[in-house]
């Protein structure tokens, strides 16, 4: 346990039964346990759906400190009552997604998030996913011959394929790892800023975006969820995939363009989509689970959800939380 | 092409409208060529589920070749009628599953494999049913949140775990190459003989087979299916395993004692159980769907099918056929 405890006597004005909202069911309560030592009400919140704007501004509303571990929406209105709040602690990387910056900055409230964070668990899950894609494993469970109608139906080995990653971070270049070293496959990728170490390392090729969706069997989408990628993935890049290509997006859905990605799964170009968390707001998304369901995977936002990594994002959160409360600074800081 | 196509005036005595069976789904139609181009009467069968004995006597009675494809069994039974039959080409190595050998020996009927493959398929294959057991992702495909009861319930890294082998042939090293250099997992071993050169080249531990059982999180079953092999995973070895763990099993099912296995689950000593193709014949196994089917991925035989190793498989046996027919030797017999 690295997180410093304080002895609540020194806590001075926020100890006692201030209130601590955790939301999210993948937290391990032990590891709150500096929270409840320093005499904190710890309550836990929206372990089913999503927090509704209304629910979580009656949370907020008497609460110091919230730990956001959840798939609830941060929003101005979820915030009006939040006048004690002081920190809002994110676990994970990419905040944005989930809490409106500017709202909170009005406030004065801090956001912190988990950067330290090793890459394995999204980039194992990803791998994953390829395989599903690409062998269709999951239509196949529950069988004990094999249902192929015609020999057309067969799959093709991932050795032979053509891996193109767009993104090029930590998680991006762990997935490039093993299916370079691992697998023995091609891999091109496409990185704001070229990555000749990581190219000479890993026999890796820097193609820009048209031209990477263009060569690649297999397109991975592993960036940064923000004003600056959302859509990123959009007609002119999906415009030049070849048909059958499988996309896989384990960053943030809106980096992919709804109407785009409708288009290119109608027309064939996608033979499978592959998502980690789902548009939350988008008509069309919510349209191709019904229209195109036999050749979309989507699962909720769970690539990071290991216990390796969430032990680790809450042990951060709650140091985080603790050294802001305590008037102390925090390396974590992304938004004050 | 590899096959030697010699001209239809040179095949004598089998050409003409001699019937060469064909079995099997993922077969392409096209690799067939060179048994068309000869004159003969390529009879597709069983493309649903495996042909009876019955049904299978019938079609062989005026057979002079059988591409074994599929997944039925060859009996001393299916083969009563089979008065012309010169050849069995098996599609896949691990002929003796599906073979009655002596019956075929006792007849005169040559029986081929073809172990020209590559390991890719099969070992892809399992390291998506690794990741897909410890991580649970069928069950959360088609989900837009993560549905986590409790902490508790979060899978670990497979980064974090420690593989056992059992078996260490090309697929099984294939298998170790991936979990090791690509996903830096802990990588121990059995098999019959110790392969030094793998354990330094890759990093493994050899170990005896219980002791291996009882230091994986993963045990990987990955030996062919004989009579040396059949219930090699029984009680002895399943006793020794700690609770939660996985099993995956993409060789023959036999490998695994089916009462063995039950009482794994049952225990909670197996957390999760993989197999590739299933108990054809046991009424212990047929319960264990019904009974543990939430904690077992099972799929029929799929893993060797890809368009790659199909093509392989396919070229070989015809070839096989071809030279046979023809009163040539050929270099994949495996009973005469």
């Amino acid at each position: 346990m690295d997180v410093v405890v304080d002895g609540a006597a020194r806590m001075g004005a926020v100890v006692g039964a201030a209130k601590i909202v955790v939301s999210g069911a993948g937290i391990d309560e032990r590891l709150l346990a500096p929270l409840y030592g320093l005499g904190f009400q710890v309550v836990p919140v929206g372990r089913g759906e999503p927090l509704t704007a209304q629910a979580l501004r009656h949370e907020l509303a008497d609460a110091v400190a919230y730990l956001h571990g959840g798939e609830e929406h941060v929003s101005e209105e979820a915030l009006e009552l939040a006048y004690g709040l002081k920190v809002i602690a994110f676990l994970g990387i990419g905040y944005e997604t989930f809490i409106d910056v500017a709202a909170a900055r009005r406030r004065g409230i801090i956001v912190t998030n988990t950067p330290e964070r090793t890459p394995d668990a999204v980039a194992e899950f990803t791998i994953g996913q390829i395989i599903n894609a690409g062998r269709r494993i999951p239509r196949h469970l529950g069988t004990v011959y094999p249902h192929w109608t015609d020999a057309g139906e067969l799959p093709d080995e991932l050795v032979s394929k053509k891996i193109g990653i767009v993104g090029l971070g930590q998680i991006g270049t762990r997935i490039a790892t093993i299916l370079s070293r691992g697998f023995g496959c091609r891999v091109s990728y496409y990185n704001r800023t070229r990555r000749e170490d990581q190219e000479r390392a890993l026999g890796l090729r820097f193609r820009q975006l048209p031209e990477l969706a263009e060569w690649s069997d297999v397109l991975v989408v592993m960036v940064g969820g923000n004003a600056e990628t959302a859509g990123m993935i959009d007609h002119r890049i999906l415009g030049r995939v070849r048909p059958g290509t499988i996309l896989v997006n384990t960053a943030r859905a809106c980096v992919v363009d709804p109407e785009a990605l409708r288009d290119a799964l109608a027309a064939g170009l996608l033979g499978m989509a592959v998502f980690d968390g789902y548009y939350q707001d988008s008509s069309v998304a919510k349209d191709l689970l019904n229209d195109f369901g036999d050749r979309m995977y989507v699962t909720g936002h769970i690539a990071s959800h290991t216990k390796q990594s969430m032990e680790r994002m809450t042990r951060q959160a709650v140091a985080s939380v603790v050294n802001l409360l305590n008037g102390r600074t925090d390396a974590n800081i992304v938004v004050r």
